[in-house]
């Protein structure tokens, strides 16, 4: 991660990891203060949290969800967890444990809502019924659990872990087909509005690679594998292209990212309000939605109809993609 | 190029070139079909010529160039060449070769420009004298003198023989840096104005080993190689990041550039056009400039007071990038 011999540019102590973008090497103590800075950079400039906020994070057990959980807590925030049991196998199982062991070591409160206990599916299952890829289900349902956990508990704010890479790689997908509705709505703060909580990102400002040595130095163990059903999709390769040109040209990911905030945002600013308008409630769950039924009681009443598909099946024959 | 037994799309005979872009594959006749249809639809779809427009053609003696200005005299326009001679060591004497024997073979005039001869310098010496990489005194060269020449002629359009993969790199850097000055200016028209000649892309549609097969099928002979100055350049990286994008996903790098025609160039009509207002004539030359003195002036009265510098001195010492 470092060469050996190189100190950290704070105090000169010996580094334990250089950051090319930064032009710069870090020991364990000045890397974490530069990872709280970007944080609270990113929380202060998108106007993302108040020191009085309720705030619900959704957590995968993965080295983001963690890292930002962790370092909300630090930075004083009142702030509680919300696990979704996905259903996916082992990789679940793992993860849950994760999450789990993190709060009860520091005390805090998890929330936990098991996909097939609660509404009978789980995420194979629902890309079986739907004949659709599995990160389909897996996004409507999260998206849908997050807005109604955060409102259930009265929640201000709903906080997720993704960071610059994601957020980079969704910008790039974007980009490629000039989405403009989808490019309008790429911003780190999501308002309120009836029947949404208020969500935010404030991991934007550091890389995947940041937020993992985050868990490491401050002793978070994590789950480091990729979602087994995720392996080859198209958020993937957008990830490694990108990284080829940060290879080239340290830097040029986050002012990718943080450039399209700065210069190409506001110039879509209103571009996204459209499909808000004809918004009513789900005759199901009454969650706010532009048609009859809202997409997630559609998934479950499909999936739950289904037969339980078990992962390994999916992944054996080669279904997904 | 293409499985044995596959099929011309159009008429079932066995085709030579399978373009995964359009799921169709093509014998040699219906190859050149398709290729002169997407030269038509782009010229037709930003009008770009008229039948009686008076052509200047920039010639490199690679494809593309080559294959423009074939296509263009085929397609019934009055198409002259125009030729700059960079002195890039053997890489330009060789180019030229192909240029002239090009324009010989057809009958067609090739104008020519030595920058050594005309202007006493050299792309070499003038990115030693200037201490910049080699394509910005390349690229300021051949902007004015595609100008100058055009204008001097009595041209009504220069054309260029950028492609699809030049554009859609283009746009990925620019895009990349959200440079939205650069954005709004990357159209495949600029239209004339004082003292600058409208000019066009008619390749915009085809990608460049499209036209490369282009000039394979109709027997012309084009410099392969790149130039010996642009390797390791951004440009290239891009290219290749956008190239493995496409051979994932088939059709996305057009998707990338003319997905960008349609959908955010609109919105970003208007904001190119700052820097044009405060034009006046450059003191030395005449053309437009917003200083005292044009980029090209000034490069020329550096680059001409400097000892020549051979392209293999630079290209032994490391000294580009």
């Amino acid at each position: 991660m470092v060469a050996v011999g190189s100190k950290c540019r704070t105090c000169k102590a010996p580094a334990i990891i250089d950051l090319p973008r930064h032009n710069a090497h870090f020991c364990a103590e000045h890397f974490l203060e530069l990872c709280r800075r970007q944080v609270v950079k990113a929380i202060e400039k998108f106007d993302m949290l108040r020191a009085d906020d309720k705030v619900l994070v959704a957590v995968s057990g993965g080295k983001d969800s963690l890292a930002v959980w962790d370092l909300l807590v630090e930075l004083g925030y009142q702030a509680d967890g919300l696990y979704i049991g996905l259903g996916i196998g082992e990789y679940s199982a793992t993860s849950a444990e994760y999450a789990r062991a993190f709060a009860q070591e520091r005390g805090l409160k998890l929330i936990e809502v098991k996909l097939r206990e609660e509404y009978g599916y789980d995420v194979p299952t629902a890309a079986r019924a739907t004949k659709r890829v599995p990160c389909s289900a897996c996004g409507i349902s999260k998206r849908h659990l997050f807005d109604s956990e955060a409102l259930k508990g009265g929640y201000t704010v709903l906080v997720t872990g993704h960071n610059l890479d994601d957020e980079a790689a969704v910008l790039f997908g974007n980009t490629l087909r000039w989405d403009v509705e989808y490019l309008a709505r790429q911003l780190p703060v999501l308002p309120a509005r009836d029947g949404f909580p208020k969500k935010v990102k404030p991991l934007v400002r550091l890389t995947e690679r940041e937020t993992a040595a985050w868990c490491i130095v401050r002793g978070i163990d994590y789950l480091v594998d990729e979602c087994p059903m995720a392996v080859g999709n198209k958020h993937l390769a957008y990830k490694a292209a990108l990284n080829e040109i940060e290879q080239e040209s340290p830097g040029a990911k986050a002012n990718f990212y943080l450039g399209f905030l700065d210069n190409m945002a506001p110039l879509l600013a209103g571009r996204s309000a459209a499909a808000v308008d004809g918004l009513r409630s789900c005759s199901v769950c009454g969650a706010p939605t532009t048609g009859e039924v809202c997409t997630f009681c559609r998934l479950v009443e499909k999936s739950a109809a289904h037969d339980p598909v078990p992962v390994e099946v999916l992944l054996r024959k080669g279904r997904i993609r």
